[in-house]
């Protein structure tokens, strides 16, 4: 049982539609920009953590102003500023108290860098137990991706459309992504992601948390990543439940503390991922 | 010296543009469909496939009517249809006869299907030694990049800007990228991807075609594939050339045929990776 009504919800939405506007006038113009990131060599310079820092501290001002209570955590560690001119939302400061924003202002750093639009800005809102409310956004794109209780959406210049992810089908025919190889840093868990990556029909490279993106969107049947921080996946969390899917740490248990993750399109496919995982590690050991 | 003069160039241009058009048509409907992509395991009918095959139509109607004497060559084998009602361009058969259109419908089919924006609808046109003009067209994003004569421009929702690679920078301190570690299917290829790899500072995934554009756009300091076609290569050379960078086989002949190629940013780079690629290669044989 939700701590928030659906007023609560309602209001969040508002706040972090308004929060993420903002931190995009933030990281679009340092976007795609050659000499700015040329400047990094000479000079020591670097736009991209610049943009990166910049962003959070902007989200963390709009965040905290619409939920003065509530705790924040976010992947570059900003500090308290002047704050937002925005009210703060007509939510009960106890409850608001048991609440933290959790904030990755640049998901997908590298491709960032490289001028890939598949990165992305990341706000979620967790009460301890469960993220309550998520947002994925890329706004070279205009794409926003949101998930609350159950539902998930993606607006698209404009136009609303719910989130749905695939139906079940077997191993052999599914799709998995992860971002690369290369995050599979010990060899147990690359054996693990060998154990699914040779268990599937295909096997997609890149994407960051654009892959979750089109898991939710019904593209993909499985995103299996590892080495996530809490911010790289708490926001993401809403948004595949919203659309259908599971998502657990590879050993089944809740992922709010990031780690080793494992994303579904359905429950009978997260089951059989789970257990390919779990024999893979068993025979290492 | 080119055959084509610079009025020819550009009526080349708008026959391209209006071709690229009408084949968004039909692949954009065909995008992120999860329905009618479920049809496939049910019915046998592929919609990826059709959009493929019709969208070959589309191009090679549209482009045989501006140039009727000019050869074909496509992914998907279409054949002459009806034909496109458009006026064949006002470029002497002569000359026409001596040029062939390269297309590739759908370049990126894999990333089609799982809904990621990186595929792209590819135009080339080639006089039997040199491609002479080519077109990147991702429909999704808006964004179409064109190459001729040593130009590169990216129209994107609109705006113009002009194309143009990195600067030289060390090895050390380069990213490269590939559509997927799995292209490299030899153990000599994959020794020689794997020297380029362990030589930069970043390796990523994914991006099929689009990866050309973010090297054309300064994103990315060289691309490094294997088993090419000449019709998922041709439309990319006069963009990376236009924008500054070069583009060869891993042996330094040219690329029109496809196979290993690799694209860089500048000479120099290119003659380091070169150098890379084929002492890996001699140390296997």
């Amino acid at each position: 049982m939700s701590i928030l009504t659906s007023d609560n919800i309602q209001a969040i939405r508002c706040a972090v539609d308004h929060a993420l506007d903002q931190a995009a006038t933030v990281t679009l113009p340092n976007f795609r920009q050659p000499l700015a990131v040329a400047n990094k060599a000479q000079t020591g310079f670097d736009p991209v953590t610049e943009a990166d820092q910049q962003a959070e501290q902007v989200l963390r001002d709009c965040l905290m102003a619409a939920l003065p209570e509530a705790g924040f955590l976010g992947e570059e560690n900003s500090r308290p500023s002047a704050g937002d001119a925005i009210a703060a939302l007509a939510i009960d400061p106890a409850v608001q108290s048991q609440l933290t924003w959790v904030v990755d202002p640049i998901d997908g750093t590298r491709a960032f860098i490289t001028g890939l639009p598949l990165w992305g800005t990341l706000v979620g809102l967790n009460d301890g137990q469960d993220v309550l409310f998520g947002a994925l956004d890329q706004p070279w794109t205009q794409e926003r991706f949101l998930g609350w209780d159950g539902h998930a959406e993606c607006v698209h210049q404009g136009g609303t459309r719910p989130l749905s992810t695939r139906d079940y089908r077997p191993l052999t025919e599914c799709i998995v992504q992860t971002t690369t190889p290369d995050m599979f840093t010990t060899s147990t868990t690359q054996k693990q992601f060998r154990s699914v990556r040779d268990a599937v029909a295909m096997t997609r490279y890149g994407g960051d948390c654009y892959a979750y993106a089109l898991l939710a969107m019904g593209g993909i049947d499985a995103v299996i990543e590892s080495s996530l921080q809490p911010y790289d996946i708490q926001a993401l969390i809403p948004i595949v439940h919203g659309a259908g899917g599971v998502i657990t740490q590879w050993s089944g248990e809740p992922c709010l503390d990031g780690g080793s993750v494992v994303a579904s399109a359905n429950a009978k496919l997260h089951e059989q991922l789970l257990t390919l995982l779990q024999n893979a590690h068993t025979d290492t050991t």
